[in-house]
């Protein structure tokens, strides 16, 4: 069993970062300069969750998962420029990421920027590969993919991060921060990936809840390991929530409640995938492989 | 005539500004920082020059000025967004926009990135407002727009630019960073524009050529202006070029080359614009308007 996941998600893996590798512009275009760092960002040793999660809801589905990865690749990307950016000195101000020094202390604040927002466009250079569908044209996927990273989603999500700082925040405040920051990127990564395998209404929707639940439950993991975790396990700074004072799950209902709030969201995540046969066994996995990390 | 251009131009303007209203978040909808933030850089009396190329552009080519609404914000929103993020401290470091203090300066360096990034996303989310048309779908659109906000040609620009300061560059250098940070998105403009009136494929090939041809003339009048111009005319901060040490048109070629050398760019565009009739009248005036600024 674990033993077939490893090899599932080390296909995934390889399949994505060769698709990757073929949709970026060499570093040899000019300028190479931004090339070099946007292929530094993406290529950096990332577990690529959400891109693996594109691929096997387009399985689950009853599509290939070479038809998802355009998508796939979007997302991540998605994903990509989002953390270049928060880690920035004006914002979380992080100098590791996935144990690498991040973008800006390798090639400078101004071109952290523009290296981030040339991975954002690219993000939508990388979804028109994909094709229109019977029932999604790549305009759709477009829509998907820009709402979920606009201002009421993915950084609105940050901002409301930022402003939380040095706050209390409520259970209520954290869960629309986590649905924002964490659940709208990885319910569209699911979702995107169904898209593409032309996926039928009633499956959408069943991914979309099984998306929002894994969300929040992968955020309260990852909120319970920056407490309990070393910045070597981690490959980021550990104990930074704490530093710069951010409510978290741990320290809006302490380390119990919080195990529990984890194990309640992983049942109604698994639940949601109860309409789909052994087609969507991959992703049963890899819910639990996100959730049941040592913590 | 000069009327019946201010008179074009004054309800173009409040077209888009109105559209715009439209297609952007409420302050009201959270969180209202950030949509306060985009409706400050939007709403700052900027001349609309591209998105008004898109309206022009979709009437040459026998539309409705009204189809070429979603495409004509979508352009401003990418442009605005590269404006907030060139001025940043780490990038132009500029303190004046549009005779306004620049976003970072009232929102705070984190808020100006994540503002700039939201701007950017907000216009793929408003270019599919646009219908697909016989012609070219949305998709062609968003691909229309994700390739010219990219690396190789709007981020890819500036990122020569910064490379650039202090260095002598030479025409063609500079030539390639006027295509890439300048004539790239006014020829998507009109290119946006005509597709949203399913043009012809004759005429976005001459509406290209109009606007390769007008976007580097247009830049040789900006840096002309820099250096002929006070803050307060321009709206902006004047000899910031020399300050920085930036190579432009008048540093390279010497003043009077460079308004022969926009003269000469000016009859061109005028000329790729032969094989319409009087529809692109409008696009033929704003031209000259755009071109004769006292410089």
């Amino acid at each position: 069993m674990k033993s077939s996941l490893d090899d599932y998600l080390k296909k995934a893996v390889s399949q994505v970062d060769a698709a990757m590798d073929g949709f970026l512009p060499l570093k040899e275009e000019r300028p190479g300069s931004i090339h070099e760092a946007m292929r530094y960002c993406v290529f950096a040793g990332g577990k690529r969750l959400r891109p693996i999660l594109s691929l096997a809801a387009a399985e689950a589905c009853g599509g290939k998962r070479k038809h998802a990865l355009p998508a796939a690749c979007a997302v991540e990307l998605m994903h990509t420029y989002s953390l270049v950016h928060d880690d920035l000195p004006s914002m979380d101000n992080d100098d590791l990421r996935r144990g690498r020094p991040t973008c800006h202390k390798v090639y400078g604040e101004g071109m952290a920027v523009l290296c981030g927002d040339a991975l954002l466009t690219e993000a939508f250079i990388v979804l028109c590969h994909a094709k229109s569908r019977k029932r999604y044209s790549v305009g759709d996927m477009v829509v998907e993919l820009s709402l979920t990273g606009g201002s009421r989603k993915l950084i609105g999500g940050q901002v409301l991060d930022l402003e939380g700082e040095g706050k209390k925040l409520s259970k209520d405040d954290l869960v629309r921060i986590h649905e924002a920051k964490t659940a709208a990127l990885l319910t569209a990564s699911l979702r995107l990936g169904a898209m593409s395998a032309n996926a039928k209404p009633r499956q959408l929707a069943a991914l979309t809840k099984f998306g929002h639940a894994l969300g929040l439950a992968f955020q309260i993991v990852d909120d319970i390991l920056d407490v309990t975790q070393t910045t070597e396990n981690l490959g980021k700074t550990a104990g930074k929530d704490q530093i710069v004072e951010k409510s978290t799950y741990p320290s809006v209902l302490g380390l119990d409640e919080s195990r529990k709030e984890a194990a309640r969201l992983t049942a109604e995540a698994m639940g949601a995938l109860d309409i789909f046969g052994e087609e969507a066994d991959p992703l049963r996995k890899i819910a639990g492989w996100m959730l049941e990390r040592e913590y």
